[in-house]
């Protein structure tokens, strides 16, 4: 939560924190740390003990002011303009940055914010240059982030309730279809990957969210690949397990990520077993995770217990590549991204913390058969966690 | 273009690339060199006079594959997952970086991609400390990707098609609305910014294009505010100003950009004025941009222009804010982004050259009056500019 900042900046050994960002809505820490959308991003700039500031462009100030940082400057304000007549744009920014460094008796830097490489490096070596130390600390915001506070526990269950809305669409029409010996139509017309698509992603936009990524609609025999992203022109067919996987971001940054796997028809044996494997797998983290449990001990027993099952898991010794089974990890942070902190896997760091919110998402898959995953998204408390997903959990429609 | 880069490179003065990411989503610099969707991203690693190397996990291989560059490494082949066991994943990836530059021969190292600025940072000290020489040079990926190939080029045609069918869908909203005294209404209900927005939203979904942010529908006299956004709840006028602009990206990266303005019923004279000096300043920059030309004295063309009819623009000598008149620059480069060099404004030190693509945007604004502008995308070629534009100009609807 942001109250941690400040002293993830002193386990850091950093008396301040510069954060870049061309737009906040590519840069995280900037978003996070800014509360406002600022197209043409800004920089930030944190002393320990002390109220941050925040310098953008003029266009930008209105935007900026309504966000979470009470002092907001110009660049042009701290003499940008007058220095860019004399030097390039990176040289001039460095230089309104060390201005007010030096204002605030900063000395040992930490540079945050998601940047071009050349932007960072050359920031630092100018810091460098002008006597300021330049820490390298991985992680420093992304540790303030990891726990989430009650109002963005709350944009993330809504931007759930929207993403769920989209699945369940995407259901709906799976439902609807004519089924003529295992063949999907929809007025009479095959039914295809990219119907299923472009369902999800209308939603979404009349929900107000962005898709991060096209989503997953692995369909098939093809879905044993936990990374096949589906592809537009694939017939969906009955009988064959459909995996969908929906990962849609707010305009304000907060995400979701939700997994649902159907089959319209029957399932065969073995693609029920998967299901049921896999529907108590998750449920198996569940009851686990809480604040103070290692994420690791938490995916630790998920692959004991696909072990105990039959299936591999990354736990499972041997040389060869792990290509079946449960091969990925139970979960990870969902924020402003969906690439955070806490990773919930066998090699994770993270303990678990009330506020923490992450997925849980055990899969299992099969050449020959598809694939089974079902991910929800919790959030940590004390004695256990909330789910936040809502959607129903069923193999067969 | 691609085959500009050893040159841009050797300018630098340096011997080897290693361009950097998290995706290729949020990487243009990794996207245009590996020219592949990586939604895991990976490390592209040049050395001038050699074919590139890319490494990438192993669940990305074959995507990978599918790229422009032919020589594709997991990881683990190059020892990952070994040093991981020992160190912390940021200094296991930059031995496995430094391995690559030790087998390469590299002395003179630029780094570059968008990354978290720590990664960025702390993979030059570690490279630094190991004997490299690591280079601040800014842009040297960006100066390659300023020209577009016929490929780049179609793409961008393409996604303008789409950006031009969602505006004119809007467009059809506003003509088919009843007016009412200037109330404008649909089945009843009074006509919304977020009704546009939604249309535009919703085609740009069915196109297969993201909106890269929300598109601006400025309507009434909000909008000399060149950055007004429009708001959702807003409602639509007769006889007022609506500047709609969409600048979305396919998913392969590349984008879009386009800006009409129009009025449903009568627009006053005033406005009629102002959109007709937009129109004839866009054409001015349009005639005189060819290969050769400084991009400034096209700005500075379009800038005398407005003087002559009574606008202020960034030319204009004074001591206040420009806040009336032509107070943005003609354009911008458009490819993987929106945000990118040729930039055409007074101060540019950008010359044209053939396969450019930039926006020719001019616009006026007035306070008490509203906004017009003009945003078409054109191509640069030896004897002028090509325009990838193809939707009508008319102010009245």
């Amino acid at each position: 939560m942001h109250r941690d900042l400040e002293a993830e900046m002193e386990k850091a050994g950093v008396d301040t924190l510069v954060v870049l960002g061309d737009s906040t809505r590519e840069s995280p820490n900037l978003l996070y740390l800014v509360g406002a959308w600022l197209p043409r991003g800004g920089i930030y700039v944190k002393r320990v003990g002390q109220k941050p500031l925040l310098i953008v462009g003029e266009v930008d100030l209105e935007a900026a002011k309504r966000g979470k940082v009470g002092n907001v400057k110009t660049f042009d304000e701290l003499g940008y303009s007058e220095l860019v007549a004399k030097m390039d744009p990176t040289k001039a920014r460095a230089a309104v940055v060390e201005s007010v460094l030096r204002e605030l008796g900063a000395k040992k830097v930490l540079i945050s914010g998601k940047v071009e490489a050349q932007v960072a490096i050359s920031l630092a070596g100018y810091l460098r240059r002008r006597g300021f130390r330049v820490a390298t600390k991985i992680g420093v915001v992304e540790r303030a982030r990891m726990t989430k506070d009650s109002e963005e526990v709350e944009k993330i269950a809504e931007a759930g309730r929207a993403t769920e809305r989209a699945i369940s669409e995407a259901i709906e029409v799976l439902r609807d279809a004519s089924n003529r010996e295992g063949k999907l139509s929809v007025e009479g017309r095959e039914l295809t990957v990219g119907d299923l698509k472009q369902v999800i992603i209308s939603c979404l936009a009349r929900e107000g969210l962005k898709p991060i990524d096209e989503p997953i609609v692995a369909v098939g025999e093809a879905s044993h690949d936990p990374h096949y992203p589906g592809y537009s022109e694939e017939v969906v067919r009955a009988n064959k397990p459909i995996i969908i996987d929906v990962f849609p971001r707010r305009l304000d940054g907060y995400c979701f990520d939700c997994t649902r796997t159907v089959v319209v028809g029957r399932a065969d044996k073995r693609l029920r077993e998967l299901f049921e494997d896999v529907l108590e797998a998750q449920q198996i983290a569940m009851d686990m995770a809480r604040e103070g449990v290692r994420a690791s001990k938490v995916a630790r027993k998920v692959c004991e217990f696909f072990e105990k099952r039959g299936h591999r898991t990354p736990l499972t010794k041997g040389a060869e590549p792990l290509r079946e089974g449960f091969v990925h990890s139970v979960g990870h942070g969902v924020g402003l991204t969906i690439e955070e902190p806490p990773y919930i896997s066998t090699v994770s760091k993270n303990v678990l913390r009330s506020g923490m919110v992450a997925t849980i998402e055990p899969g299992l898959y099969y050449r020959g058969v598809g694939g089974v995953r079902l991910e929800d998204v919790v959030v940590v408390e004390k004695g256990g966690v909330r789910n936040l997903s809502k959607l129903e959990k069923a193999l067969e429609l």
